[in-house]
């Protein structure tokens, strides 16, 4: 890639959303992210941030909670004090986005950004980075691009995104136009979808020009737009915190596909590559069963560090426990067992993503303590 | 009753088993009469004891491990240091019965005992009592008499009695002679038992005179009788101990019923009166789901003190814990959780007898600090 190109690009990364699926290994004070769910050897923030590298270098941006300042750091000691953006309290997507696009913009408003969420799955990283090329030179033709995955079942989970005609765009063979983004719909639409073979999911990943971005923002949610630039003005000066703290409180609360991607697709300002490596979001610990790369081997996957022996009579399973001991499984196929210091989870593979439900349970009951 | 007759009945207590289908739970350090397993305000020890208190007074003892001194105790208070018999090591059941009998002979060759496991529930205990006074009545006649279970499904997990003609017995108008002992049978046999009616289980309730107990041990058992009556010769002196330590790893270990009951049986000297009670050997979790009175309320059974907050989808499981935490069961019906510092059990009530094969893996692989 042309290199005054390359160095225009900037990742992103929003670390954010507890995983309330994954309760009560991931919760408020360990998301998601923080965690190693994969068994690669790396939490998933830092395998994000590793696919990022070979293209962004050090231009790495993580928008994280206060919480988890001490944690992001101690995962990417490599990190800039300038590329930690520190929610005071999380409002959305559009204000966590926006406020890196505005940050970034004051540095330099030539800034092409990549925002990849710190708690994906992809693989293989050489194909996710092929699109991700083709998405920076469509990006740089004055595009939000949208890097969609393939679809591998008629999830009603996602939202999907139709696509369009192919876009002439060099060294981006695959950019399409976006005839439009569609909500998460029932089943049978799905099913649809995957048949018709002119959908992908839309996981959040968009390559674009972050002064594109703020265009849009402010022409759509001026209020935002107007809040966030307050906020990247006084960025690097003695006001920062106390700007922020003034200011973010106000934010209006929305997601970036309603306040920037949608709006902006209605005027054809949105291309999208599909992308075709193999993607998973985690969502539950199902999905940790299937990629979990002790899975093929052993039968029962060992999430945790420390010493577990395992006795189980079923030859697949879930287990993670914060302490060594003996855990025994006794005729119940598809196991999940969690086991954390103030709460243990049992359920199987197949009532998986049914966690949520408990959390909310717990939630309603005040058991804050704990999630 | 008589008094003069009631007088001459001595409770005995063999409170040994850990009970392995109820790891981890139930273990050597703790085992299942040391237990309330049912929710019933005592542990089953204590339960059995106050079973024998309306009939036997403050004449029970207790035959036990030297681990389970301690709490032994704890539990029976009102037991005399005299009561308690410590066995150096498990010798099986005829060692740990003799040497009762033995000893209550020492102290009174008139006397009548009375055998009844730490770990049975029964109920309810009028009817207990009122057959134990039947059998008290039909051992002085000078029979070895057990207390028989009535069947309530084709167990293979216990002996039957098959039994024999009405005895005429004073006092005791539902004595019966016994026509055989038969082993545990395979299903089949089982079925035909119950369908008979003239079978009932064998659980090593029996009342006799302790003069007939050792009759029978000398004539079968030489060996055995002339160890364990020199050990009660010395019970009251100060060898005790080195007499106990000389002679207890010698003696041949056999259970009760072939060194007594059979042969005794054979030559005409047992009878047997059916209790007309329920019966539960609280075998494994299914059966403490049966048992446990809070069975009836919320479903989910806690089996511990701890404050334990479920969180269910299932109306039915036994959930014990030996700290405070939250757990949260999400769609297994009849699931059973046990929760030790070191070891964690899942498994369904469908699933609870197989514990026994964990345990039994868990003593192949050495783990002995967890059992």
């Amino acid at each position: 890639m042309n290199s005054d190109l390359l160095s225009r690009f900037h990742g992103v990364i929003p670390a954010g959303g507890v995983g309330t699926r994954l309760w009560p290994l991931s919760r408020a004070s360990a998301p998601k992210f923080l965690h190693d769910l994969t068994g690669s050897g790396s939490t998933l923030i830092r395998a994000t941030y590793d696919r990022l590298v070979p293209l962004a270098g050090e231009r790495i941006m993580v928008v994280t909670g206060w919480a988890h300042r001490g944690a992001v750091v101690a995962q990417l000691p490599e990190l800039r004090d300038s590329d930690i953006v520190l929610e005071p309290a999380p409002r959305d997507s559009a204000a966590a986005i926006g406020l890196a696009a505005a940050i970034l913009y004051r540095r330099d408003p030539n800034i092409i950004m990549g925002s990849f969420a710190a708690d994906q799955v992809i693989e293989p990283v050489e194909v996710f980075q092929a699109a991700l090329c083709e998405a920076i030179h469509t990006a740089a033709t004055g595009k939000i691009v949208i890097i969609g995955i393939h679809p591998t079942h008629p999830s009603t989970g996602f939202g999907y995104i139709h696509t369009g005609q192919p876009l002439d765009v060099a060294n981006a063979p695959s950019a399409r136009g976006v005839e439009q983004f569609v909500e998460k719909p029932d089943e049978e639409t799905a099913r649809q979808y995957l048949a018709s073979g002119g959908f992908l999911w839309n996981a959040g990943m968009f390559v674009a020009p972050v002064s594109l971005m703020l265009h849009h923002l402010e022409a759509n949610q001026p209020e935002l737009h107007a809040g966030l630039m307050k906020i990247a003005d006084a960025w690097n000066s003695d006001e920062r915190k106390s700007v922020l703290q003034e200011v973010w409180p106000s934010l209006p609360k929305i997601a970036i596909d309603y306040a920037v991607a949608e709006p902006a697709a209605a005027v054809g300002d949105v291309a999208v590559i599909p992308g075709m490596f193999s993607w998973d979001d985690v969502g539950d610990f199902a999905a940790i069963g299937r990629l979990n790369k002790a899975s093929a081997e052993d039968g029962i996957i060992n999430l945790g560090d420390k010493e577990v022996r395992v006795y189980a009579d079923s030859a697949t399973g879930v287990v993670y426990s914060d302490r060594p001991r003996v855990i025994a499984l006794v005729g119940i196929d598809d196991v999940v067992v969690v086991d954390t210091a103030d709460a243990l989870l049992v359920t199987t593979k197949q009532h998986a993503q049914k966690v949520k439900q408990t959390v909310e349970a717990l939630k309603a009951d005040g058991a804050h303590e704990v999630l």
